[in-house]
């Protein structure tokens, strides 16, 4: 019996790289938050403070800067893919990478109606994601959104719901329904067109969510899931976490206004947090895919 | 000589009012950020505890929502006139307010090709602003953005500027140069479309900074502002403040690999901070207009 | 084959409480922000937005408020194993509970000498945590610290690492090191003092953050991890996350200046990330207690 | 008539500066945020993009960390004068600058109940701060505190405000009072014991928040700011913007429950936010000293 080191992982985290490809005078860019994992047997740096199989973060910081002149950064699955694959592959004692990407979208600013060269303003705050796991020979890519933030101001209810003593919500058959979309999907194969699925995945949740009528924000989850798995065939689950950003309608009958869901307050905390997987039920577990993922 | 009470304001921060307009099936929603602020003299509440002059800031924030209803919100520099002119008009010691409004874009959710009646997503990050001094029978308007996000990957140059025993930067004729504008400008009458002058002004602010050569960061601020003046006569000045946000090309010699401006790293601290205001020169001051605004 | 709804849980997230204890006129206060997910059959919910088995998130948020009343608060584990309870044992659906409290600590403000009897002053943003999660009978508790930021202006050394063709960081035998400490630590029982184990893990770690004269980020969080479970027969596991918040020694030979590791510039991003979990060999582990939690 | 230049300023912001004093083997260190603005005749960078009187915000940076080596940092309002008077004297076009100075506390980490002589652990998130202003020979000092969080559990009441028609606030005789202190105040000299001062200023704010019995935040403002007065001689004004922090008290009695100011909900926004001045009667306003200071 005894005192042991159990799992464990390290790398660099939020390397933010730009890349600018000036191929042409037509540049395009890249904007991503790179952070890179690595796993092996690394007990001796954790028990005696040998580091003779620890490749340093500083290093992992540099490859990430070195791949992405070596060859296009290309879609952010492939570039992780690639790095995750070098840290295994050189060096011994590593047996396993987990590469994360965010990436930021930019477009083109107009100028006499049409998009300029060199010159982009920052698309949104929501950022298109990736979670590449390399275990071995075996490769694994979760790929998502995070902050899509959308809202419907009707075709939402929440009713029928079980009371007890602690209730006092009432029962609507109209509100605002907000959330925050933070989704992974897990993909069965490495041969994807990485950015028409994306594209086809974010278009096929935007359209569930605004066609769902709406009896509770699991149902929404639900049907937004749906749609990716009916229309993704290479897609095998997907978990999204869905903070249910209340917009409350506003008392106004007390100054002799009536408010027929017209003026709400947007309330910060607490929030409802609908979490979820809506999975294939064909298809084999992989829960090296999601080790330590934050979301659900 | 003694101790005395200074300028002083006080009021309800960040209501977050979220409107529906319902007229036809086809909504539209606003989503502001309303601060307000009440002066006057005070004095009492202060040196006594005596609140017989204290508007609660509670009674402020339900005048917001019911303001909302009232009568529709409009452009946010309406809305901020018409709270600021009600406090200053029903209530005795109140001679002066201040309206803050910060206002959140939306979009359609695109379904089948056309954008979807009551769904709806959050357009992106960038806010824009006014702020709205009504001081006695006078109303001055200071609208702006917030958090426009831009970057030029090329046309971009700095060099010709003092050394010292402490300079280390090497100058550059090709660099990129990447902001988050911040402005604020005053008008000089409340007659204005609103909604028409913010997006010219951003549009224009947004070509300045796209097609401008620059040679300094604070080049490119003059001639947004400039472009803005000239376009908007009922503009009297314009300020700015724009964090130079760098991004360092990543040193790859080192490896072997050239890198021609085609990798960087995005730092987050610190950044240069270039702050300026661009003015005609036959207009009045406007000192209340600014009076306690955060930017330069 | 077809889709179904794989894992899910749904709640009420950062309920934010404040409790007064007014038994005599020398107050306590406690300040906590409490998350609650219930887990059990919710499909009908998903797939037809039968509500009939959802206890809304409105009714948790009242519970977290009522259940405050009804007895003292107490601990932050003995409130959250109460909450959880509550929930699995009075709601026929709920087969298990996720509860979440972080507690932020104040500190009495000294007026002549002693502290105030109901004055207080935020004592620091570190925050004591806890994860407790009822699964059917069972109760697994996981406590821990946020934020617990540390540094050493020496005792620390970085060297013997792997060189590759990226490698550019010197080898140190004196640098700072400094950290946010995340750790969350799983008990073998619910009969703990809960406070007392508390106080003494972080008292632990801090001394041996402290003494350990470290040659890797990953060797003080093992040291820190041993301590622990050494002290503590009621711990099974302790799990870090360590950033490694790099302070780089700033490059003054440049200005005739010599630097012997004084003045240093503090890095936001990227930065270090170093996670291990520290385990006894003799215990059942306890997926069901970690699972979905943030930390690796 | 034309478009001119009006008032500017440049620098760089938020240098993150860390040093270790290493005269003994019990180390002391200082955690700063520094930001220098320098103002002058700047009209050729932003009409031509002329450089020649543009000292780089990143040498301004090397010089923060050269100076901090130079001699030592000292008190951050002694580092700021030194830095600000270095620009003004040295570089020809530089006719005023700015020093904006935030400084984080650590404390020393007790090991076997004394601090360890290098190791230590951030106090709070509390920042001590200064803002100098070099305007030619003349020299401001306005010094201050930032987010010192206070809790009031009794001792506040609030009532005898006017009512409209928007009123539905009750009036109370006990109350939670909370707020995040920002202060600063402006010396009427140089030749002050800094840290001396700050720590009794501190102290007796502290001191006044607790023993007011508060019938409104703005007479606890205006107690804090007459204590402070009152007892530095060399203080000519303090100006404050406290938000007040509700806490509202749950309403138990829906659930047979009775709440005697025990259990309450910490809202976030919107909040009340209280800003003035306490000042003398005679002494000469300093406007250069606040000129574009966040603050009220």
């Amino acid at each position: 019996m005894g005192i042991v080191m159990g799992p464990n992982q390290y790398g660099k985290a939020e390397c933010r790289l730009v890349t600018v490809n000036r191929d042409t005078e037509r540049h395009s860019i890249k904007d991503l938050n790179v952070s890179t994992s690595l796993r092996g047997d690394f007990d001796e740096t954790h028990l005696t403070g040998d580091n003779s199989s620890v490749l340093p973060t500083d290093t992992q910081k540099n490859t990430v800067y070195a791949k992405a002149k070596e060859a296009p950064v290309g879609e952010i699955e492939d570039f992780a893919l690639r790095l995750g694959r070098h840290f295994v592959d050189t060096q011994e004692p590593v047996r396993g990478a987990r590469v994360l990407i965010d990436e930021y979208a930019w477009e083109r600013i107009p100028v006499g109606g049409a998009g300029h060269d060199h010159a982009f303003s920052r698309a949104n705050d929501e950022k298109r994601t990736t979670a590449v796991t390399i275990d071995g020979s075996r490769a694994h890519v979760v790929s998502g959104l995070k902050d899509m933030v959308v809202l419907k101001s009707t075709g939402s209810e929440f009713w029928g719901y079980p009371k007890d003593q602690y209730t006092t919500l009432a029962e609507t058959e109209d509100r605002i329904l907000a959330t925050a979309v933070t989704a992974r999907w897990r993909y069965l194969s490495t041969d994807v067109d990485w950015a028409k699925s994306f594209e086809a995945i974010r278009s096929t949740m935007l359209e569930a969510f605004a066609t769902t009528h709406s009896y509770a924000l699991q149902q929404s989850l639900y049907e937004m899931g749906r749609a990716v798995l009916e229309q993704q065939p290479r897609v095998a689950e997907i978990r999204m976490s869905l903070p249910n950003k209340h917009n409350f309608r506003y008392d106004l009958e007390r100054f002799g206004l009536d408010n027929n869901n017209e003026v709400f307050i947007a309330a910060d905390r607490p929030y409802g947090l609908i979490e979820g997987t809506v999975t294939r039920d064909d298809v084999e577990a992989a829960p090296a895919a999601w080790y330590s993922l934050p979301e659900f």
